[in-house]
């Protein structure tokens, strides 16, 4: 595992009134909210950091956690691999370490990922993604 | 505002615990738990970009937050300041965006700093730490 985070994304209760807050009201860059089966809007920061806003609802989704966990995690903190198989041993060697899987590994129509709850429960998110890693 | 953020600031339950777990299990870099009024612990990461953690009690004294806000969020998105000036000028802009102020500005044994919450709650610090920014 590199020492990096490359995402953080958090739930917002308002897409549209947190996109202003962020875009409009901080002049943070962002191409603006992208419609999809789960709309979102990424802000591109330095160095390639994203900070990424999901709707509550689509949020809790994404983290496939129970209620209890996602009460204590309004974030997602998101790794890129370089591969499939950097995913599998981060989540090895997370696991070996004492955190606790969320779900299943699985293939994405954008790639592969793999999530975790730190010993806090805090939920971590490794993903490879091909198309634009 | 530049489109960036320095540090993540995460709450844990034992602080030991989750430092092994970072250092130790995901070998992420660190000096170790750094003590003083409020322990903690700074894990360096690519591009400057820092996560620390603090115990949840003390974080929850660095939030200075109501309990109801502190619930909703486990963590503080930082953001390094060139000056006072600019803290004082991005507090602002927040303010009027539609942020809610945290506490009052403040001068720091290391320097100035200004809270705000996002329209979700979300905790944003603002620093000046002219010893090292």
């Amino acid at each position: 595992m590199k020492p990096k985070i490359d995402f953080l994304t958090i739930a917002v209760a308002d897409l549209e009134k947190s996109v202003a807050f962020y875009k409009d009201g901080l002049g943070l860059p962002t191409k603006g909210i992208q419609k999809g089966n789960e709309d979102h809007c990424l802000f591109e920061l330095a160095h390639g950091f994203r900070l990424v806003l999901y709707r509550r609802q689509e949020f809790l989704s994404l983290t496939q956690t129970s209620a209890e966990v996602a009460k204590s995690s309004g974030f997602i903190i998101s790794y890129i691999a370089d591969s499939r198989a950097e995913v599998d041993a981060i989540l090895q060697q997370a696991i070996q370490a004492g955190a606790m899987q969320i779900g299943s590994t699985q293939d994405e129509p954008w790639g592969y990922s793999a999530n975790f709850a730190d010993p806090d429960g805090h939920h971590w998110e490794i993903s490879f993604m091909p198309g634009n890693g």
